[in-house]
């Protein structure tokens, strides 16, 4: 890819705990840190409310960070449809926050998403924390999360240009 | 319960390609019917703004409403992580609606939504179709989703008594 313009890409690890966010920024061929963070969920809330913390949370963030793009993680639980759900539900705020703010939404594989940073399809959290402090020296990054969504976010960087043409062709055979 | 004020009360069917809606009234002792719809999303588009139509729409249609309550049915897919992710990203929109517009929200499982309607936890579909027709005469409905969608919102006028008391109990021994 060639060396362009700047633009900002924000990695979503969406949880109804606790979701991370990391934003970086690339011109096609550097990156570099911008910022990151976690917003969490009051436990004792409705389900509906803490949802809604969390998408104020990620709202407020997005329009903070000016980045353009969000890419998001394409995960499930397989052992338990409880587990699964409840991830789905805080991953429907996490696609739904960036969609509001008309960013472009990418979804990437677990494994995918660790390749690109660590190299292996297999990482650990701490390698993918690790690899993070390298790939991103200026980055202060202090929870796992946070270094998932900037993983996350390395993921789109690295294929944009591909996802991009991926969801054009889609498009145009669900059109007929 | 005794007789009260009016409270109009929406339940949601949730889903992604369409979700359906009904509200309706009651004063703690009859119902009636308001109004009921359907919201389709794009089959084209990508999932988050598939997820942000519905959302939308849903905004709309609750702002529109004058529903001060909202139900949702608590339901996952036990065979199929895949579809109960999906399930769940659309119901993590829908639960986010009502809470963005400040309504409470409820859940409730379908064998009770289909006990307070047919009075068995096994009812099909047609028959849930039916008995709408019967507990609500005016109902002008046209889909199993809407049928289901006022099923819920009558799952919850007979049952918001005891689920406001719960959640108030389990609000607070979340806070110990």
């Amino acid at each position: 890819m060639q060396a362009g313009a700047h633009i900002r890409i924000i990695g979503i690890d969406p949880g109804l705990r606790r979701t991370g966010w990391g934003v970086i920024e690339t011109d096609g061929v550097r990156l570099s840190y911008v910022s990151s963070g976690l917003i969490t969920s009051s436990a004792g809330e409705d389900l509906a409310y803490r949802l809604r913390e969390l998408f104020e949370g990620l709202m407020t963030v997005i329009a903070a960070s000016g980045a353009r793009e969000a890419a998001v993680e394409e995960t499930f639980v397989n052992e338990n449809a409880r587990a699964t759900l409840k991830l789905g539900q805080a991953r429907g705020m996490a696609l739904l926050a960036p969609a509001m703010r008309g960013l472009a939404v990418a979804e990437y594989s677990p494994n995918l998403i660790k390749k690109s940073v660590v190299g292996a399809g297999h990482a650990e959290k701490r390698q993918i924390q690790a690899m993070i402090g390298f790939l991103l020296p200026k980055a202060r990054v202090e929870s796992a999360d946070e270094a998932d969504a900037l993983a996350i976010a390395i993921c789109h960087a690295n294929h944009r240009g591909a996802a991009a043409l991926a969801r054009r062709v889609a498009r145009e055979e669900a059109r007929g």
